[in-house]
């Protein structure tokens, strides 16, 4: 057993299916404890306490007021419809509890601006729930890009999450409800999309972005499928594509002047339950290396190790984060909120431009 | 030997780089042998033939005018700067000669249509020099996106054809100036990427194309990089990229409700010299067949022989085409134009996208 004083107590609000994830990675990972779960009725919660085999010390409540008030509580992973993450995410932070917040992190950046702000206030650690950026292939892909001789200088990016989860999720699926996720494919698939270009480039926010005609809004006008191209003062460009109506892609590929980096399974990767994610790596210098027949190198496969898989990887990482504020060692680490803001802010613009009937929308930091 | 009356005799006009490609598939291709060369001297014109081994047979001539002045030649292959396409594929209709013209056709639609009226005209044969249409790869794949049950309907096209020629080439290079291959990088490079979105839709025009702002233009105001959106009144999208500025991608990917089709090498198979090419197919049918430890199915690699590489399987089919109107078999086959034309037209449209400051742009069929 870890030492209790060094356990991170989570409290969930919900039981969507992305809890029974958060679940089991919150029992892998070594310095957190899964202590209590709130639905909106007990009887829910004990359910699915129940089918998901929870310890029965995991205190189960009729309420997510009812997660706050438990003072034993040190954070909560709020998997909530969007539309509620401002509500609960502040809540919870005046409660002095850590919030791990599901993506997309709030309807618009003014929505997050006040959870940011009410974290700040009360000292408590925020990271939002996008998960890829934890796994250990992430910072490997990282290093190969930075690489200069073997990649050159970042010109180009594009990724595209899409998935097909049928016309009775079209119909019925909060995820396409405007008072609930709200934000739609954008939000759910498209977050990632943005998050991965904005990784790559070091998070640099674009000049601009202009979304691509043609984006599919359903009967009450939440977006089921989009893309939107956007570019900076450098030169560097980047496009994705998101949507609701496409077989399952989750892509990404970038373009440096002399080598490139991609993958198709940016946000999982295939291998996750092997312990491992893959990357495919060009380069010129490596044209000496053209093998009998190909008129090109082929593509170094680099195969990345992981002791935790990267929902683990990514409870781990804020609970360290979470530890060392309750321990007083350190305040909030700033660069989450960053990020996620960040993030935020070009989800922003890309809804802007398909309302302003694909205007370009130029993005101030 | 082939039947003499069975092979169509071939004059070139230039001593481009590709002209070195084209000798050599019109002496594999069986139906076709090379008959005479010409370029702007006769000494360069017969250190060509010198240089790759021409038979002494080949006429060498030191005008253009002097290969279409040769009464044996039927067809000609114009490799020229796009600039000088309208008046040498004209000049050649008018003389009786088949045009076998590389791509891009022309400077804008207008040209082209001077040339394809002259062809009609003068009842010869018109084709475009994009060689990938001809694999019997891209056959195999529009079976796979043809498939209802596996692929579904075809929502998405992504392509993306770029590479890095250097600084030399961006000084220097015929490609980048405004009075020779003025269209740059789209010209180039994009004409491949427009053309597969086409040939993916069965070459329906799309309602409107989008240029990403940030394209890259050369002092002269030739395009060094760019890209567009463009999307069609039925839902289908499609964006592409195309670059002198990055590492390698010759990139399609097709997106489809129930599948994909992607490959890396669309407009020359990697495996080119091995008789082969490939394609990676995915389909939803496969998820009852999803490996230990993967959480999707791998995608089918597809492999398609030819018993041509590309290059002959081009010449041979324009060869056939020019056999049936020499015998008064046929008239000349329309649907080659067409293609040309549609392709141009894009085309057209993403560049007047770009000048007018990334506005769409409405195609009229």
């Amino acid at each position: 057993m870890a030492d209790e004083k060094k356990l991170v107590r989570f409290g969930i609000l919900g039981c969507a299916n992305i809890s029974i994830k958060l679940c089991k990675a919150i029992s892998k990972a070594p310095n957190a404890t899964l202590h209590a779960l709130g639905s909106r009725s007990v009887e829910k919660a004990a359910a699915f306490a129940a089918e998901q085999g929870l310890p029965t010390a995991v205190r189960v409540y009729g309420s997510y007021e009812a997660v706050l008030d438990d003072e034993e509580v040190d954070a909560v992973y709020v998997p909530l419809p969007t539309a509620l993450h401002v509500t609960w995410a502040v809540r919870a932070a005046e409660r002095r509890k850590h919030v791990l917040l599901e993506k997309p992190a709030a309807m618009n950046a003014a929505e997050l601006d006040r959870i940011l702000e009410a974290c700040e206030a009360h000292g408590v650690q925020f990271m939002d729930g996008t998960m890829w950026v934890h796994h250990p292939r992430t910072a490997k892909m990282k290093e190969a890009l930075s690489d200069a001789q073997r990649f050159g200088q970042l010109k180009w990016i594009h990724t595209s999450l899409t998935y097909n989860p049928g016309p009775e999720f079209l119909k019925n699926s909060i995820r396409v409800k405007p008072d609930l996720d709200g934000l739609g494919a954008l939000g759910d698939t498209g977050w990632y999309c943005i998050r991965a270009i904005l990784w790559a480039v070091d998070y640099e926010l674009p000049k601009s972005v202009l979304a691509f005609p043609g984006a599919i809004l359903n009967e009450e006008g939440v977006i089921i499928s989009c893309g939107s191209s956007m570019h900076w003062e450098d030169g560097k460009s980047a496009t994705f594509h998101c949507s609701f109506l496409s077989y399952v892609t989750f892509d990404a590929t970038f373009l440096g002047t002399k080598g490139s980096i991609r993958l198709n399974d940016f946000v999982l990767p295939f291998e996750e339950s092997l312990g491992y994610g893959t990357f495919l790596e060009s380069s010129e210098l490596d044209y000496g290396k053209i093998e009998p027949g190909m008129w090109c190198p082929k593509p170094n496969e680099h195969v990345v190790e992981t002791e935790f898989s990267q929902d683990v990887c990514m409870v781990k990482e804020f609970a360290d984060l979470v530890i060392k504020v309750k321990g007083c060692e350190t305040k909030p680490e700033k660069i989450w909120p960053i990020l996620s803001r960040k993030t935020q802010v070009v989800l922003d613009a890309v809804k802007e431009s398909i309302q302003r009937g694909y205007q370009p929308v130029e993005i101030v930091s």
